[in-house]
Parts: structure tokens; C-alpha cells; sequence
């Protein structure tokens, strides 16, 4: 699924840190792409604006300029993290919600790995969460009426069988890809029936697309309701290899996941189409210790390893992974959210180190 | 908020075993509640019918008797559990949501609580969910039409003003009562600003209603988003005193916490609305275990143990759960959810001797 790679003589990469300690761990992952070398075409970065800084001075959360440019000047992106205001803001909208849509980012792919027990990760967690990233509630349309007992609202809920036929494919070509090779749809068709049964039946029937006939018939497929998964990936995460969620489920999976090894911190995602893909860690802002240096920068260079892995640059790909895993595993140098000392720049240096 | 006991000379309770292992533990709670003697009203049993069983034999999942007898005779009710079909069928909708609409019982009460870490219960839970029970994407309205992609499904998500008020008010009373005074109000209106913006505000105001005004001056308020919500949940529990979530993000949350405890054969519910209540364990029918024996009925004793308690019958509702306590702590007669090797009725029988 990656989109070819040879041709390129510079890979342009946009820089998005937006708000909070996005502004500190980009730049980090910034740096460890350029010790990558001869490993990866010369990058080229190009930083670009979005978020809730930008927008209460500009009143535009996603300004046109930085969607013109990741369209039509770079390869691949990295995007920080955006805070959002406490009470509804007139005008301001989450820029990362609109980037995944107007960039046709159709899937959000979040890793979750324990490379390390000894640092509290509980063992043999190795999943990946396959989160639709176009539709579901986060189609945004919502209105507000005044109904005889005070005030009603609205959200329309969208699951289409074409957005859940190309998230499937993405899933059952991840999961074809892996060892075990088994596919878990999430879903609540026991109360939505029609959207969470469309998803589940168009998933289930991904297999027998003539296009890919054959290919996946050594995938197993589960299903899980999605209240039960969040129940059994504490329980037993190791019954989970892929997860293929819409949306909203996705969203919180990943979040249960990432609970399991530790810390947000460590857990990469790529928003990824058929020509653009973006690096972002699923982490927040994290208001609470921005500015202090000490915000974790794994999970972001991990999510530059992962676009890197997705153009096609395995090796790349792999030097980074690999440094990443030897510094947890060496547990001296870590950021407070995985209960060290260190400050970002320090476990930057150690990645470096190890590259 | 529990209405008057002092009048009852009996106590009518409504039995719906639904399916699975509901038939199992609600027989096992019906005993418990027997052997209370004259700390409560002299109880009469209903023995009624829905689910998915009488379904594929009637036609019915939910029979308009089931719902009179309810209405008209019972002073309050225990729910087992029930099974959905794994596809799609014409007819067939959930019992359960039903029942907790057509009686208008608005507000699903799950205490989670960590009683014996030596028994792999992570220390420190101590929590009530309190989610919103009949609204939300539960009311269950989706159409389904052909695009030029292909299918499209739509859901409508509905979040009142009334609904958020009731249920908040029905938070901030629980919140009140206990030691830490500690509401937490979990949202996504991060996305879902109008939904779940008028959600978070509703809630918010409801200290400064005149009805109440003065009362809650105590309780403290925090606000998560849903997804970083599970997320805490798994690494710091005990920030959380009582949670109020609309009805989907509080199905979510309530099976979350319940893996901390060790299992969701321990928590109990009650579906409650100004007029009646009804216990219910948050387990679902378990199939894999179905006619077993070995079903864990502690959550339904519990849940028999809430709805007294919600009427009024503190004693009772004080043995009950003290049982429970004292099995679970004694760690010796146990489920096999418990990593124990005991059935059900020596599980049950355990709880008789400590009454
Ligand atoms: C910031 C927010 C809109 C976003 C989401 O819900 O998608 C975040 O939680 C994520 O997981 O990327
Ligand atoms: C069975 C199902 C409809 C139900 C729900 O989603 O409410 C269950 O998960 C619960 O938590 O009571």
C-alpha cells in the first residue's frame, strides 16, 4: 500500500507542531529524520501553521496556505497536537478533524506495542488499531432546536459502505501482512443495526471483492462489541492482533490501548490515503507540561518512522524503530510520563545515540 | 432520591432472567433476597419473559405483558441478560433498551468498587458511572439508502436538555453523598461541540438550578474527554469518584472499569427513574459459558443489593453486599472469571452462610 519511492530525490515534509507540546516533540522528530543520512532521499521540511494558537490570531484554525501546500508541495507531513478551547468557540473548529477530510486521510493507523515489561508494559500486547478517519460522528453535523422541554441537539452518525470497504481493505492487508493474521471488526450492531451492521457486513465481505479473490483466506476474522473490547484489550490484549474500528471507536481502542504499554507517549499513528499520508502521535497537547521540556518526543518519532515505513523507506523505517525500542528498553533515560527524569531533548540525544 | 418504604407490606419484584446466564444468576439473587427475612418487606416473586429466546419462539423480544405486569404490580425488578443475534434481524431490537425507555428509567447507576486487591483487583477503585440510559445514539433512529458509492447508513445521536439536566442532577445528589464529593463529567465535545457541548453545560449548571441552589457547593467538578477518560481509568483510577457520561460513552466506561476490578461478573446496576427501578448485572449472557453452572451471581446479588437500597432498604442492601465483600475477600469460593473453580450455587451458598 505504500506509493512508490524510488523516484524521489528529496522528500518534502510538512511541518505541523500546532499547539502545545507539539511545538516540542516535532522538532524533535525533525531532527532524528535528519540523522537518518543516505538512508531516505535529502529531506526538505516546510513548516506550516494550524490549531488554536494560529486561530486566536488569525481566527483560522486551518489556514488555505497549509492545505495548499501539503497538497501540492509535499510528500508527507507530521502534525503535532492541537489544543481546543473549554467552551464552544464561534468560528473554531478542530484543524486535525478537517486535515484527515480534506486530505481524504481515510485511515488512522496506531500501533501499540510493549517492547519493554520491565518499564510497567504489560506483556505481549502487539496490536494495531485500524481507525476509519472520514466518517462516523466526526462528520460533524449537528443542530440544536428548542423542543417543548428545553433545548434538543442533533449529530448525524455516517457510516458508508464505500468508507468502510476501502478501511476494511487497509485492514485485512495489515493484518494479511502479519504473523498471526487475524482481524477483529469492533462495532455495536446490537444497538445500531443499520450503521454498525453496514460496517461489520462490508468488512466481512471484503474478502470476496474480485479484486483481491484469494488473497486474504488466511486472515480469521472476530468481532467484538465495542464496550467488550475495551473490556478485554485490560483483560486479555493478547487475543487482539488487528482492530478495525469506525471512527469514534477507534478513537477511544486506541486510547485503551496505549494505556497498556505505559504512556500516549509511545504510541505513533499515521493518517494515511492513497496519496498523502501524515505522521501524528496520538498524544494530546498536554497543557499541563507544556513548556517544560519534558513532553516524551517517542511517539512522534516513532510516527516519522511510521510514514517513512508507509513511502516506502524500510530502512529508514527500521533505524528508527530500532532506537526508539533500545532506549525504552534501556530504561535511563525516559521523560516523567514513563516515570524517568529526562527532559525531551535528553531522550532525543539517547535516540540519536542508538540511530 | 429512593421513594418511601415505610408503606409496603410486601415487596413485588419482577423476575426477567432474559437469556444465557441470565437464567442462572437471577434464581441465585431471588434467593439471596429471600434469605434477608424481615429486613424487608415480605417478597413476591413475577416470573416474566423477553429477550431472545421468547423472540425466536414468539416473534417478541419484549411482550406488552411483561411491561404491564411492570408498570401495574411490581414495585421493582431484577434484569438478567441478553443475547443478540449475530446478524441483522427483521423484528428483533434490544429488550433492555427498551424496557429502560418505555419505563422511563433514565438514570444507570454502576458502582465499581475494588474490595479485595488480593484477589487481582487494582487497589483503589472506588467509583459510581452514571450514565444517561435513554437517550443519545440508543433512541435507535437509522435509515439506510443508496448513494452513488453504495450504501449509506445515518444514525441520529439525540443529547437533551432535559435528559442532560435529570441525569445531572441525579450525578450531583450521588456525588454528594460520598466522602470525596468528586463529580467528573465525560464528554467528546472536542468534536461533538453542539451534542456534547449542550451535555457538559447542562450538567455544569446544575448547582446553580433553584431547586437545589446551595446544595452541591461541595461537590467538585472536572471534565474528560471520553477517550483520554478510558485512558485514565487504566492508569489512575482513583482520580474518579462519581462519572456522568451520556449513554454510549457510559456503556464504554462502566465495562472499562470493571476489568480493574477483576471481573464484570461483579458489577451491579440499576436502571432507575422517578417511579420504579430495576437491578441488573452489567454482564452480558455469556454464551460461551451458558448452562454451565459456573456463572459468576455476584454481580446480580449486587444488583438486587442496589435496587433494595434505591427503595429504601438500607439493612438489607448493608447484608447483601457485606456478603458479597466477605466471599470475595475470603478468596477461597470463587468463579472461574475470579480465576476460582467453584459454581454458581457454592458461590451463592457462600454468600447464605455470611448473611
Ligand atoms: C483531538 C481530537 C479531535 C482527536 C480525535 O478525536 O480524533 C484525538 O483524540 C485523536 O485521537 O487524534
Ligand atoms: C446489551 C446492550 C444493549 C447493553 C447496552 O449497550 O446498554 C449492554 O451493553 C449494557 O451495558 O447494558
Amino acid at each position: 500500500r505504500s506509493f512508490s519511492s524510488t523516484a524521489r530525490r528529496s522528500l518534502k515534509i510538512g511541518l505541523i507542531p500546532a499547539d502545545g507540546i507539539g511545538k516540542e516533540v516535532i522538532p524533535a522528530a525533525r531532527q532524528a529524520i535528519e540523522a537518518l543520512g543516505s538512508d531516505i532521499p535529502k529531506p526538505e521540511f516546510i513548516d506550516l501553521l494550524a490549531g488554536w494558537e494560529v486561530f486566536t490570531k488569525t481566527g483560522v484554525a486551518l489556514p488555505d496556505e497549509t492545505v495548499d501546500i501539503l497538497r501540492n508541495e509535499c510528500d508527507c507531513a507530521l502534525f503535532g497536537s492541537v489544543s481546543s478551547p473549554s467552551r464552544k468557540v464561534v468560528g473554531y473548529s478542530s484543524p486535525i478533524v478537517a486535515l484527515r477530510k480534506k486530505l481524504d486521510l481515510y485511515a488512522n493507523i496506531r500501533p501499540v506495542v510493549s517492547v519493554a515489561p520491565e518499564v510497567g508494559q504489560q506483556p505481549s500486547v502487539d496490536l494495531i488499531v485500524v481507525r476509519e478517519n472520514t466518517e462516523c460522528l466526526y462528520v460533524k453535523q449537528e443542530t440544536q432546536t428548542e423542543g417543548e422541554k428545553g433545548k434538543e441537539a442533533r449529530a448525524t452518525r455516517v457510516i458508508t459502505e464505500y468508507a468502510s470497504r476501502r478501511i476494511g481493505q487497509m485492514a485485512f492487508e495489515l493484518a494479511n501482512a502479519r504473523p498471526r493474521k487475524h482481524l477483529t471488526i469492533i462495532h455495536k450492531s446490537n444497538v445500531l443495526s443499520i450503521t454498525d451492521g453496514l460496517f461489520r457486513e462490508t468488512v466481512r465481505a471484503v474478502p470476496t471483492l474480485p479484486a483481491v479473490a484469494g488473497k486474504y483466506d488466511g486472515v480469521t476474522i472476530a468481532e467484538q462489541l465495542v464496550d467488550s473490547a475495551v473490556y478485554r484489550l485490560f483483560r486479555e490484549p493478547e487475543v487482539f492482533d488487528v482492530m478495525v474500528a469506525p471512527n469514534l471507536y477507534g478513537d477511544i481502542i486506541s486510547d485503551a490501548a496505549a494505556a497498556l504499554v505505559g504512556s500516549l507517549g509511545l504510541i505513533p499513528s499515521i493518517n494515511a490515503g492513497d496519496n498523502f499520508v501524515m505522521g501524528e502521535p496520538v498524544h494530546g497537547s498536554a497543557p499541563d507540561i507544556e513548556g517544560k521540556g519534558i513532553a516524551n518526543p517517542l511517539a512522534s518519532i516513532r510516527s516519522a518512522a511510521l510514514m517513512l515505513r508507509h513511502l516506502g523507506y524500510v530502512k529508514g523505517a527500521d533505524r528508527l524503530d530500532n532506537a526508539v525500542d533500545a532506549v525504552i528498553r534501556d530504561g535511563r533515560i525516559l521523560t516523567p510520563d514513563l516515570k524517568g527524569t529526562s527532559t525531551t531533548d535528553e531522550v532525543l540525544q539517547a535516540v540519536l545515540k542508538q540511530l
